[in-house]
């Protein structure tokens, strides 16, 4: 015992007062739930060709990549990943990370120091807000998909290095951003925009993401992030954008440099699904989007998580349980990982699903939203 | 081309003109080096028991974890990982995190805030480093392995809570820390010690870690962070202490809470790595250093990395290539990556090569080191 337990005790006892504690509930195979919490959104984790294909990766290559990407950690796996997601997503030059969140590390700290402004959406993940701290620039948070408060704040500049950060498809509330005036905005004051594609990847622009389906694949002024643990099923991130940009982070990337390679496994595994990603896929997360929103009645969403307001964060917990004794998982956003104060029910699409089992998890939730709404 | 482009010239000609620019080389399936740059230490990354229960985990589970492990991201495989892990190492629980970096910076993004004061060894990693940025403490970095500096810095904390951070075995030198003479004076001060066991698991006090083989595991103020990517040669990271702890990490720590889970297959790995790791695999470790330090004339080192100092950046470039040309690949150390600006060839030890191939790479390593000192 030392004399940190009673902390640790304190600070237990104000989250279960708050009602805000949380514990690790492991979930074993083959538990018979239809699963609408998690991101694999195109139903590509289990693809057969994908799990194969990890499973061959871990055979020939063996569980790890041994050391640093510098050092002997890249293997052909990396590279041959790298070519093709950038030819997918329309960029010159991609480079994969052990997740999504070393890639947004990685990508603003190399961008912006102590001397820089970053200028980031309300809205955006934990990881590129963790990002901007480590990279000591001077942060200014504008209003969530404001791009008048962005310009405004681009005019503040003043000759600073600047980066924008935002995400196409936002990952709580499943919005989208306004990537074509806010690139414009970053061209007209040479600032980066830097976009986190978590959830667009995949899911918008026959899968190729935002700055894809907006004709910013090739602008100059626009990085995009992305993570391969979502609609593609397996583990990492990436940062895509140019050459130039690649052999930067090559070679100042800390979260890179000092970390070691993506395993053989979930590397091949996201190579497998990028390699599987059909236009239908999308489509059919989009088709499915807008019956359970009119079922629901909410408002569609720009993406594969729809987002149902409750009345409170106790209702919504009341909703999420209910839904599970019938079956059916569903994610719960409570103050403080919303932004706006607002507890959800967050569902995600799922393409890949058969038809009944879709329908079964319409219903139930229909049932349950109705009965707490 | 955007008014970026110029500035990622410029960076690239500095590094050219310092000599430090790198690139990425892939290696392929099937090429015959002899690889004593990677921090496999014990062979287990290949292993046939590790690649097949990799192997079978992408199978069985799929290619990613899908989601956060507070939402649906946590598996039964995770939880026999932790247990067992917190079993071998003599802890009360483990916590599992995606890298060994994200697990580093939980640690300390969850213990300390900007009331509090961090006491870092000069050497630790660089995600060490960006954790004690993060989480916006105030930092006084101390000389290395200096327990008096340590206690000074300790006795001028005011009340504070305060951490002291170090590594058991350094990773550039492969030096050991004081790590009885730090609990005492943590636990006088009521500071915990968080030690890196990245290069110590697996490899000292008979693979169970030097907090371990310092009798410490149950010492309350020693929180023990590892990596899953080393000895373990799988990927991933873990954080090692109280129950008490981990429950905090899980409510509190970014990069737990907002990153997607580790995948199947490396969690098997590692998991399988664990149940190989038997005395004789790092007993063999420390075996071949102590008659690879002599072949070379330099100072045996307290883990599974040689550290052979040289003359110049220029020739520990040199060296590195002439080994290659012999099929022996060495890692190579230069500022700014080495604490006191002394260039090295940095040899990775290992258990489970046959005693043929390992004594070529000692006979190559012996030449090239003779023709450049
Ligand atoms: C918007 C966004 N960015 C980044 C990440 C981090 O990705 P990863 O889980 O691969 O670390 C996530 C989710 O985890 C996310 O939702
Ligand atoms: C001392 C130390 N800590 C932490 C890490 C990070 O571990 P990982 O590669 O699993 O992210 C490393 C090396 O990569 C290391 O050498």
């Amino acid at each position: 015992m030392s004399g940190w337990d009673p902390w640790f005790a304190e600070q237990r006892t104000a989250r279960e007062n708050a009602g805000l504690h949380r514990a690790l509930r492991p979930r074993g195979l083959g538990e018979d739930v239809l699963d609408l919490a998690n991101n694999d959104y195109l139903g590509l984790s289990g693809h057969p060709a994908v799990r194969q294909a990890a499973a061959e990766a871990a055979l020939a290559w063996g569980a790890g990549a041994g050391a640093s990407r510098l050092v002997t950690g890249t293997t052909t796996l990396h590279a041959d990943l790298e070519r093709e997601l950038a030819e997918f997503t329309g960029r010159e030059a991609a480079l994969t990370f052990s997740t999504g969140y070393h890639a947004n590390l990685s990508a603003v700290t190399v961008l912006a120091d102590k001397h820089s402004l970053i200028i980031s959406d309300a809205h955006v993940h934990a990881s590129l807000i963790d990002a901007a701290r480590l990279s000591r620039a001077a942060i200014e948070v504008v209003p969530h998909n404001d791009v008048a408060a962005v310009r405004a704040a681009l005019a503040k500049a003043g000759g600073r290095r600047t980066i924008v950060l935002t995400e196409s498809i936002f990952s709580v509330l499943g919005d989208a951003a306004p990537l074509t005036d806010l690139a414009e905005a970053c061209e007209e004051h040479d600032a980066l925009l830097v976009v986190d594609e978590a959830h667009g990847l995949g899911v918008v622009g026959e899968g190729r993401g935002l700055v894809h389906a907006c004709g910013l694949a090739r602008h100059p002024n626009v990085v995009m992030t992305a993570t391969l643990s979502k609609a593609l099923g397996a583990m990492g991130g990436a940062v895509l954008g140019s050459a130039a940009l690649v052999d930067h982070l090559v070679n100042h990337a800390r979260p890179f440099i000092f970390d070691t390679g993506l395993a053989p496994a979930p590397t091949a595994g996201a190579l497998a699904a990028l390699r599987l990603l059909r236009p239908e896929l999308p489509a059919q997360i989009h088709q499915r989007g807008r019956e359970l929103a009119g079922r629901l009645g909410v408002a569609r969403s720009a993406g594969a998580v729809l987002s149902v307001p409750m009345p409170s964060a106790r209702v919504a917990v009341e909703a999420q349980a209910m839904a599970l004794a019938d079956g059916v998982r569903v994610g719960c956003f409570r103050p403080p990982s919303v932004p706006d104060k607002v507890s959800r029910l967050r569902i995600t699409l799922h393409a890949g699903l058969d038809e009944e089992r879709w329908a079964r998890g319409v219903d139930v939730l229909e049932t349950v939203v109705g009965k707490v709404s």
